[in-house]
């Protein structure tokens, strides 16, 4: 009935990765937004709008290299400063935590929004994600990274995400190796990068050339095959059992967590991977992922990263997790929108303040009604409705709408 | 509970007009919102996101000159090409019209999204509108007009909108009488202006050096006086009654959906202004604006607008409306949110599988549950929670919070 798609070769393209989204699929997001939004709402999360443009240094305040070259700028004629459009918003959200959540509570922060890229990502090819997550400040203990974890679960789920696994590290470790080594930041930085590409000779190599102890050395390189299911927890304290007090605190932390998220949790897999350093540069304590089947990609991640909205003037420890709406909707199992049920309902072209009662009453009770339009073509069937309004006497009924074949 | 609000002299201020909404505005608008969409979907308008920025050419065009200075522009690295932020979503969505809707049948939109905008409005000092609207194409009948019209006032009454008065033009009458007068583009641009700034005697001058017929004069500088509740129609036919066959039709249609409109809303007055020609360049029929007591201006407005889609592949007659939801936020009598109904409840930190299947059973009926967290200072009366969560026996219910008085 509502054939939307575009022509082949439409001159009136987008921009190589700015999606638009036709009603089927707009619907159906809209329903996620609201699953996912009142989600956090239960949960205590109070909803922040940040705006989708502000003064560069806000945006990009303690957020690093990456960031800033995925933010476009602009001027604004209003100041002649430079203005960025948002690229995440979560340093947005520290920023309102920072600035507006008085005393020394925990806060509770969820938002929902576009945020724009000036390349795109390589997976999902997009420029335009619609990111959520939710930020929880004020707590440094793993209680904190508990409820954002289960809370992140929860609204995957709700959302029709199935058969989600979870990945768990701890940018702790390598930091803590980091230090006893008394790695320079250049080498901390070389040793973290081939260790994201899990490039274990050139790894090797690198730390060989570092002069460093080497049963550090050892346990650089054997960072790398500390991720698995079953039995990492154990294989990293042994591995690591020469390594300094934050490394072990850390490990004592995941192992906790994982503990704990298998009894709240026990239907999620947990997978533990403690070369996986997401976010390394702001990121302060656990990390986690969550994936699912033949996505090659994280769904959703996070992480602790206190001290966030310290440059804002307030440190606070912090934790949280976001995502991108518009991969979600594409894992999610659930086809409804947030169109109300029960198909469409055609009225006549007839002026009648009864009709006009009748179609309100319908309209407010969730119904769909769509009026005809004098000298439109073709009657109720004839556009694919299977009800309608006919007058009955002094009142309208909705009618089943006789099949052109009978 | 929750006070945010900014300290004063924030150095950490958003750029002048960028507004970012804390949770207590944030969760009303979510209302509002739904309350929004919703009624488009009863109505039979399909949710349609067009995206933040596209192309310059596709946004600005056939709109004129003061969109495109109102438009932010920045340079696609990926294109080389100039993109520009929406500053109105209207031309998106008749591109969208244009370019996916098959058939004949008419096609009903709605939007809600983000604008953002180089300059300040005057009234609202806003330069980041959240826009909303609907768009009828494919009619080109007073019944389409008389249906946004309709939609109109229903929507702003859903979300909490009362005591609308309702102004109708039509520009029809202006554009017949500078056609009759043969004016040029220039001519007709300089009376429309003085026109708009209901300047009589500047207006008669201006007139008076044109040369044109003195009946015809004289129809130009009565224009600014034919405006008022009742008589304004009767006045008209009479002072225009010289004019071509464009005004007289444009008149009629004009009192003929008038009337219409009193059956279907008599509670909403309705006020004639046929000098208003708001949106002129591209309005090519019936204007309307929804007012309210003690807001110096419209605050929702639209009107006719056919062949929109020409620069798109495809002339289709057109009408729609549309607003500010942060506008409607304000004049708003809803004072509820989004937010699930009842108090937050607070809950222990307590490592128990049925206090978390409790907790879990609430937050899916709508309730809100606050967990605590270990080593966060005071109970649920500190801070300030009216219900928690207490455990009798093998089960958790939610009971009342001792004051700390008693």
């Amino acid at each position: 009935m509502f054939p939307f798609s575009y022509p082949a070769d439409d001159r009136w393209l987008l921009p190589e990765g700015i999606e638009e989204l036709l009603p089927e699929e707009a619907e159906r997001l809209e329903l996620l937004r609201r699953r996912v939004l009142d989600r956090f709402a239960a949960w205590g999360y109070r909803l922040v709008m940040p705006p989708l443009i502000e003064f560069i240094d806000s945006l990009l305040t303690g957020a690093g290299h990456d960031l800033d070259i995925q933010t476009f700028k602009l001027i604004d004629q209003a100041s002649g400063r430079l203005l960025g459009i948002r690229a995440d918003m979560t340093p947005q959200v520290a920023r309102i935590d920072a600035r507006t959540h008085a005393g020394d509570t925990p806060g509770r922060f969820c938002y929902l929004g576009s945020v724009l890229h000036t390349q795109a990502d390589r997976l999902e090819k997009s420029r335009s994600p619609i990111q959520f997550g939710a930020e929880l400040y004020g707590h440094s203990g793993r209680a904190s990274d508990l409820e954002i974890i289960r809370l992140m679960l929860e609204v995957l789920t709700t959302a029709g995400v199935e058969r989600i696994h979870l990945d768990l590290g701890h940018v702790g470790i390598f930091r803590g190796l980091a230090r006893q080594a008394g790695l320079t930041g250049e080498q901390e930085g070389e040793l973290f990068s081939l260790l994201q590409q899990k490039a274990r000779p050139e790894l090797t190599a690198a730390v060989a050339s570092l002069d460093i102890d080497p049963p550090l050395a050892r346990m650089f390189t054997e960072l790398v095959d500390l991720n698995g299911r079953h039995g990492v927890m154990e294989r990293a304290r042994e591995c690591l059992s020469e390594a300094n007090a934050a490394v072990h605190m850390a490990l004592e932390e995941l192992a906790v967590l994982a503990e704990r998220l298998g009894d709240c949790c026990p239907e999620v897999p947990v997978n533990f991977d403690l070369a996986e350093l997401r976010g390394y540069r702001y990121q302060t304590g656990v990390v986690f992922a969550a994936f699912v089947p033949g996505y090659g990609r994280e769904i959703a991640r996070g992480g602790r990263y206190d001290d966030i909205g310290k440059v804002f003037g307030r440190a606070r420890p912090a934790t949280g997790f976001s995502a991108d709406l518009k991969v979600v909707l594409r894992l999610s199992g659930l086809g409804e929108s947030f169109v109300g049920s029960g198909e469409a309902i055609f009225a006549p072209a007839v002026s009648d303040p009864a009709l006009i009662a009748a179609i309100r009453e319908l309209r407010d009770a969730g119904r769909i009604v769509i009026e005809a339009l004098p000298g439109q073509q073709g009657d109720a069937a004839a556009h694919g409705f299977r009800s309608e309004l006919r007058r009955n006497g002094e009142r309208w009924c909705v009618c089943p709408v006789a099949s052109k074949d009978t």
